[in-house]
């Protein structure tokens, strides 16, 4: 229990070595401890295409979260394909000036398997910066695909940032990844291209549902040149308390719990389900009738469905 | 029955009537009376970027499909968020001209709620092509995310279609997408960048595992003007031809039998647990447990697990 001591004090080897033991899984009581001790700090998500300049972005906040002698974690998620595993190196290594400050703790995570299971891993790593007593959990991910979108649910403000040169907005619309903006950046807004990019998004943010309580900000940013920083963490700061005032944070991550609930047992139910059918010769009987199409697959699959669930159906 | 008679002819109107019901599910056995006429169509997956013109693309190669009375089958899949959803008419539009013809049939399907239910309703309508007596199903989608993979998986060929524009190959990549290629097409064949492209693809593809047999081919075409289509469709030809006598095609197809049975199992399990967890106030009182940080959302679905599966775990 000494690491556990030392973790909770905030100790930077035992907080690295805790989250290696939750990423491999080797202690499935340890989370139970940790999480007694979570709930604390607010999670900023930063997310965009690639080459908008994620990690400029947080690399230029972080030192305006830092006041006040409060501490940020940061996780940088990386979910690219085993062809271009080298590729985000870079970025990681400008982040090193960072990671010297003893109130910022960095972890970089990347794809092993399933994305899914990023995601997934993501949040548990995110529990435990929090628990180790961050006040800002940043987390960081390289991409405008699914594992984007998981890992929004768990954040209490998602930055989503663009560049003039990621072109049309439109595609990034098409990601789905706008509809989790609570606040939009347009980074190196020093280039051409820049101010229309900006009216393509007010435009497509005022088509919106009138619903929606809170109207998403759209900044304007240079991020290696501190430009528009300020205000990007006031604005953050702003969302934070108007989460707080309106009674919205309780509701929000409630909602986010019952998210991450049935992630879970979709998760359990896909490992359930894959040590049921391993092994199983019946399958290969079933699919060698379904290619000879005797059976469809939906029969199979309701047949297996009786075997497993309690209740039939 | 008619109606079934009339479709098993190939005729239009009852095909989409077939189609139809397929898609809003009224119908459950109606899949099962068309299951047995399939498998006797060829699959092909036209997927790249927006923009990479792949629309373009079939216009081009299905002319040269029909050759010797040869019947095809193409659905356009479109998952658009709600953002842009009238951004993509154009390119079907320029389909009009297919259309008309009695030995093709188009079929568009737009995102009506999840992504996971697109893909997994096109693989149906996929069936119902094949069972209609198309000798050739193509399946083209817009994006490259999990939808475009989840597709790939019922194709029997995946083309990959690039532009120079779509400016890094390793955005493509991180997204997946190159690894369900069997062929890759860098199309605008004659825009500025197009060689350095693929100069970079080869580069990418050599440094890749060498106990992959099928070496992708990386063809150049200008759709728009017919260039290097004959040798696409050849390549197509070679491909089937290649699947067909190593044996392949059935090992292949029966893998993505295997894959559909989990993907339909997933999806009765998601129903299952939504009917399942709907109408608890349990839930709601775990989740209030789990918010004051008293119980992890482990340790829910744990519990749940429980009660849902035979066998328990």
């Amino acid at each position: 229990m000494q690491i556990l001591e030392r973790f909770l004090k905030g100790e930077k080897p035992a907080i690295a070595r805790v989250i290696t033991k939750i990423e491999n899984g080797t202690d499935p009581k340890l989370l139970e401890d940790i999480f007694p001790h979570t709930g604390n700090a607010y999670y900023i998500g930063i997310t965009g295409p690639p080459g908008a300049g994620k990690s400029s972005l947080v690399n230029a906040i972080v030192p305006k979260l830092l006041e006040n002698n409060k501490k940020v974690g940061i996780i940088a998620v990386d979910p690219t394909s085993p062809f271009s595993g080298g590729a985000l190196l870079g970025d990681r290594i400008r982040m090193n000036d960072l990671a010297l400050n003893e109130n910022v703790f960095i972890r970089s995570m990347a794809t092993r398997g399933s994305l899914g299971g990023l995601a997934s891993k993501t949040k548990d790593v995110a529990l435990v910066l929090d628990a180790a007593g961050m006040d800002y959990v940043i987390i960081e991910t390289v991409g405008v695909g699914q594992v984007e979108l998981d890992i929004a649910q768990v954040c209490d403000t998602t930055v989503v940032t663009l560049v003039p040169e990621s072109g049309d907005a439109i595609q990034a619309m098409k990601a789905g990844i706008l509809e989790v903006a609570d606040i939009l950046v347009v980074n190196k807004g020093d280039r051409t291209g820049s101010d229309r990019l900006m009216m393509e998004l007010k435009f497509a943010f005022e088509l919106r549902d009138e619903k929606i309580k809170w109207q998403v900000p759209i900044l304007k940013t240079v991020a290696i040149e501190n430009q528009g920083i300020e205000e990007l963490v006031s604005t953050i700061k702003f969302h934070k308390e108007y989460l707080e005032k309106s009674g919205e944070i309780e509701i929000e991550r409630k909602n986010k719990l019952v998210l991450r609930v049935n992630e879970l047992i979709e998760e359990k139910i896909r490992t359930h389900l894959h040590n049921y059918i391993i092994d199983q010769k019946h399958l290969k009987k079933m699919i060698d009738k379904a290619y000879d199409r005797k059976i469809t697959p939906h029969c199979i699959v309701d047949e297996i469905a009786k075997k497993i669930f309690k209740g039939g159906e």
